[in-house]
């Protein structure tokens, strides 16, 4: 997930973060880091937990990935109590600020509140603005914070009442893990966008944004929280409600499909369906809509390598790892002089050329966002000696931006915005391209198609069809700040 | 400042704050940092900084030096504007949390707000729980946050006047320095009982703790803002008023008296005053008031030096440099070893035995707070041959804490609220023992004598009389905490 | 390559050095940094650069990643010239000292020489006790200070022939690259153990340990530096010379076989042969060997992945990515509590449960030394519900100690040594085993059979079989130190 | 110590080492690291220590102040055994190196040697180039490696034997402190140019350059190491010679005379004189040999304070203290834009306004160098309104490069030796300028005069007569390098 300063970053869409909770466990803090570890994957700008002992919160967040701010023995230690929260961040536009870092607290009326949010709120800065002019001082830019300030006014008598009523305020994408007093709390908003699953170790809860976050500490996958969802989990178990639909019961749940096909991991399972299955499934889909004759299936490292064994098993094509990909590329290196720049330079990958010389190659990738990064690719498996080169993408264009927590560029950058499949196949240099259909998507994930009147995924970035309504994006002009005040980017 | 692990402190009183602010400047950060370098001795765990352009605000705060903080040219260029304000810190107990590092910035309704603050409140906490209790989220653990809440919750139309509004709330000592839109304003209590002073370089306005502040930048002394004075500094010049007293008028000062004695630099002027003129006043009245025998005037260094020239000027008595300070003590060394320990490793002073042996040594000290360092001082000079010591403390015994923004031990530390002047002799090991007299401080000012009615100066901690009343002193317990959150400790 | 602190370790024999040369290129250093960054599997500890430009010489050396060390302009820009070495280092028992870190740097009568060593001299220890005797003194405990020794001692004239005098002297295994004032100078040992290859790019000559490094900066592979050759590169081109032979030819080489298995990077050719293609070979002669019936190829990420894709394509059993690898495992994370270990924390790697469960599976691996990672693998694959578990090793038992440059357990530790195949199986706990035989790698190879008079390959650590005599293991007792100093351990 | 940006440095000559050994104490190390503490002021920049344990020797070297580098009980606790050196180092031109940081340690063929210097070598080039040129390999590019390799070449069977040789051949001036097996050995150069002492805390024996590093530990001084005498302390006690004259009696001594005139702390004894006390006879003689009319008289912050108390009580103008230092001027600060830099910023000093304005001012300072701090001193000094200002230097001019361990500007940055008296204050703005003549600053020593045959004191910097022929000077083309490499200089 690093930035390559000689291709101009990953090309990847990428999910702002990832939550995890304990519930009545001692170790609550140690389980939340490695909860946090196994969710890397979804931030890795910054990280931090808030446990809870009984009588006093303990807070420690940092820039960052996990390992760096959670490693030490001391640290953990610190951090007492039988229930912890964590939050893996990562950075969007506009700098990581240490105040910006989850999970955010508060000293509220009742007792202290710690919150950690994974998605986006669509009315934030909407609501932000009335709160300010009331006379609420806000301490982030995050649009979190405006779920703790409506919390802080609410006259409502519970915790969780008045987290029901802040959160009948706010439209968007949220999957919450919170935790005060007497219980963790989580929530999963009414359409069920960002996912959320409940787990078990011994007698403990756990809540986490995917499964691997279980695996790693060896808990038992429960269940998924619903759509529309909210457990409170305290010393008398679970009570689960669904406080945000009109009958108290779970809504048809509209799901990111996209953390199948690229933001999650692919040992997770996600309402049920295995990644590595759905992405191995697009691929042999791809492999049915739209074949080629070649001799080698060769995955762009690492994200397409599911979805090319899925199309190499499909078309009966061999699988050969064509590209190689150096793990060690780090944040930055040399600032490139001209001339080093113009000899190609490949600090990430490398093309496996006794493999590739005079072959038919098809190359398998899960989504194209800009295709800088596609164009060197192809560039370099070329200049291997591939006398064909195929493109192959396991996801429809990527033409429509995320309001719902993804790190999305704007629709002018998105190549599928401006150009036809053709057009980019031109653009990146490839003999043939394809993308998979949407309905084929659809089939991957074992529907037998779209419905366009309630589709069983939130699928806006492909189809435009949005899930929630974008009330900030509407209403505001772009480039309204949400604080005036620029602070000196922290260094991570 | 620092602190030595083997005498376990400075055994001074420190000044929590100092601050400063420009107008109508175009290096204003630059001429801040400097400002706030020459105010090092005023807080030495953090700084902060936020400019203004006109457009936005612009913030760096960072534990540790001035010179640590602002000393790149990068984090200068940032901090763009003709305006600026700044802050040094310095840690109480609870520990440095970034959070609290000053200025604290706000976006309010009308825009952002930015305040430095010198001193401390003393109703902060009780109005503190009322807010919260209708809704207000605090970010930080310091009294200050209050009137940045009172202010998003008045309905008055200006800042000024929300401001005002806010500040008439709250009770204690504060200088303020605070930057918005279009004006630089500066603030003193009541009772004047902080400093603050205005000054000019060429066409910008300069406001500073101390003059010491205004030299470093070549910048002229105007006056010092009067008890009770606000001036709002905008592209209309300086209009000053008094807001708090009930005519409009400038209330009788009580103006802190241990500024001269040992927290402001000595070559710094407060309220039309050198402050070395004063220390070595206060110096010779100690020589009057209590004369002794003896060879030489031995100052304990560096800020017994002015009053021991004033004692040894008076006596007659020949001064010398007969303690000798490493500069170079730092903020930690090695965890002595018992057996190191047993043998009184001199870290910091170092007897000058040339001129102590065999001689009758007068110590001069400007303060005395447990006691500690002057027992292992005269056991030094004792061992360096001194055949008699006798300690002249250039203050009145220090009995009573201090709530005005001075960090003051517990009363039971204090070694003169335990002991009479005889018995603390004794306790640290000398042949004699005086401090200087109520009446011999206030004769060393100018005065005539104390004026029991309205004292001239805050000397609270010499004699219990507080000028303004303790609200959450009276009204809470101890150890009511102001947050549920322990913070991990940011690092320094 | 980190260390898993969870599982002690990656259980991987390592390659202990890259190196890499330029000569006639404006950027020379740059592109030594480049190189470097693409050999960064040959050593994560510590990395080095000298840099020559006609007068001076330059240096940086440092503990770290490559990116770390020479990531900044700065760095690059201060080593000035057209001709640059560099090193890549990985630590051995004893602690990373800065003065160990390569390439060494020597001001010998007739000027600057620096030199970077990849291998192991196996009688240096007794060559530096007789310089020593005579007066020399060693700034570094690594073994390649005696070729330098012996260069500063020797009587010939010319640079290369007290090159070829001091490497005369010393046995082992060496790649070396070195520059002084008018050349670039290449040689591989005798017996051409470890790698060294050569390439051009525009004018510009390139040495480097692997062509992985060549790839990354666009130049072209020329051929692989021979077996006892030595080149030396200037303004007059390349002369190539064999000065250890008897009759000045090149030796029958015996090439490192492990470079095959594990040690270098899939995308680069050695000898001529796909490093890629030959894993993949082993691995069809693996499934040939041992074949199993079972429905899925799993290989131990990453490294085992080329040789199973080999064993699924020859044993027609599908390939699947049944074991997911977090890339994120740092140096270091939580010392776990007893409590935690006993959760079976899977920090590095997670069991992909929806293609185990119910499954046979064949898992692949490169090579097993001490065992304790593929335990715990065998059981987190159990616990995903595999139904039988077969392991299949692409090399031989690793049953003996490398003493040419790899860093290998004492003999003790390696599980083969003590322990059949069989009694290895039940060890790891699984239902079958298997090893490629030595005979079955020399044919992946391309070879018939092994050669037992004159073996084609090194495999000593396979067959005791050693190509050099080890002068130092036979003479001295085990525990004689280099040195009698212990110097703090860097920090890294 | 420290550089002011502002001001182009603190325009002083510096000390360029300290020394200090133990044997025979378990704490060896820690008494070490405290003794290198009260030495810092005569290097900053880096630190070293070196202990022995009977079997092995322990390393630590690091650049910055002691308290950072020897700081933690975990760097003390490696540093085992009863017998430790240690160094302090002032970086000299050319950047700071770590392997240039001291203690030196060398595998001998008889063991472990280790090596401290406070001096330099004069004829060090001329035998380093004989010894490259017979196989000799350099390490560092510091003069004082040289003695470890003629003790390394030496055919003399014992270590003292071999160092004693090895002197035979060096020149200069040289207080070295040695350990090895089983001894601690202390050197001073025939004419004793820098200092050792010789001290004692219970059984243990110590060596230091300064008596102020006996008093830190508690220790006893017991005598000054003679000119020419070596001591060498092991078990069996000290045993004392003089094996570099001709009779094997200590030689008249050279002293340097600068020690007493600033290099020194003013609480130091040297050669049975108090340094403080100097300081004041210094400005005693000043006050007799260069009256003036004044009101005042203000020490230079902080070395020129003792010569003006002396020159103050000698002439019966009143002692103030009228410029005031900051004590926290770091090492950089904000690099001044040319407006700021207009300002005339004052980082370091500030004058007094209080007692300045209106007088007659005397300053008194110890030397001056180059005069660019002395001219902005006497500005800020008139601008604070002073009606007259005479400068007194309590040294006579500084016309001459020292080569005997003090890092000096070349002769011809030297004010002293472009201009007179006359011209030198004239060019630094006073009224009336006076150095101490030579034979005033002997009469302060307690000579009657000096002996222009035989000077009691070397006094090259003022006199130009050299005490030791400079072997390397006279030969060498200015510029000729000691090695070939540029480093990285190492971050400090």
């Amino acid at each position: 997930m690093m930035t390559d300063p000689f291709t101009g970053g990953d090309d990847k869409l990428h999910e702002e973060c990832g939550v995890f909770g304990v519930w009545g466990h001692k170790d609550a803090s140690a389980l939340t880091a490695l909860g946090l570890h196994a969710l890397q994957h979804r931030g890795q700008e910054a990280a931090g937990i808030v446990s809870f002992d009984g009588a006093h919160f303990y807070a420690h967040r940092a820039l960052g990935l996990v390992d760096q701010a959670f490693g030490s023995g001391e640290v953990i230690a610190m951090l007492k109590g039988h229930c912890a929260i964590g939050h893996n961040r990562y950075a969007t536009t506009g700098g990581t600020l240490v105040r910006n870092i989850q999970p955010l607290y508060a000293d509220l009326s009742f007792g202290g509140f710690a919150l950690a949010h994974n998605g986006n709120l669509t009315n934030a800065h909407t609501i932000r603005q009335e709160l300010v002019k009331n006379g609420s001082l806000f301490q982030s830019t995050s649009d979190t914070e405006v779920i703790v300030h409506l919390m802080a006014l609410s006259k409502a008598k519970g915790v969780t009442e008045r987290l029901i009523e802040a959160l009948r305020r706010v439209k968007g994408a949220y999957s919450l893990v919170a935790a005060h007093d007497n219980s963790l709390i989580g929530v999963r908003d009414p359409f069920g966008i960002r996912p959320l699953v409940l787990g078990k170790l011994g007698d403990a809860h756990i809540l986490a944004s995917e499964t691997c976050a279980l695996d790693i500490i060896g808990a038992d996958f429960v269940r998924d929280i619903k759509a529309g969802e909210m457990v409170v989990i305290g010393t008398n178990g679970i009570e689960s409600s669904f406080p945000f639909g009109q009958d108290g019961k779970a809504n048809p749940s509209r799901f990111c499909v996209f953390e199948y096909i690229y933001f999650a991991r692919p040992d997770s399972f996600m309402e049920n369906r295995s990644v590595y299955e759905m992405r191995k499934k697009i691929g042999a889909e791809l492999a049915r809509e739209a074949p080629v004759t070649a001799d080698l299936v060769v995955p762009v490292p690492d994200s397409g390598v599911p979805s090319a064994i899925g199309f190499a098993e499909a078309s009966g094509i061999p699988f050969e790892l064509g590209i190689i990909r150096n793990h060690y590329v780090g944040r930055t290196f040399i600032e490139p002089t001209d001339q080093i720049r113009h000899l190609g330079v490949k600090m990430k990958h490398n093309a496996n050329k006794a493999f590739i010389a005079g072959k038919r190659v098809v190359l398998v990738d899960d989504s194209l966002v800009r295709g800088t990064t596609s164009r060197k690719i192809v560039d370099m498996v070329r200049q291997a000696g591939a006398k064909e080169v195929h493109m192959r993408i396991s996801s429809p264009p990527t033409a429509h931006s995320c309001f719902y927590g993804i790190d999305t560029p704007s629709t002018e950058e998105l190549l599928a915005h401006k150009m036809s499949v053709g057009e980019i196949g031109k653009y990146i240099g490839v003999d043939s391209m394809a993308y998979v259909s949407i309905d084929g998507l659809y089939r991957a994930m074992g529907e037998i198609k779209r419905d366009p009147a309630l589709p069983q995924f939130c699928d806006a970035c492909f189809t435009g069809q949005y899930a929630v309504e974008l009330t900030d994006h509407d209403n505001l002009k772009t480039g309204t700040r949400v604080s005036n005040l620029h602070e000196r980017k922290a260094k991570g």
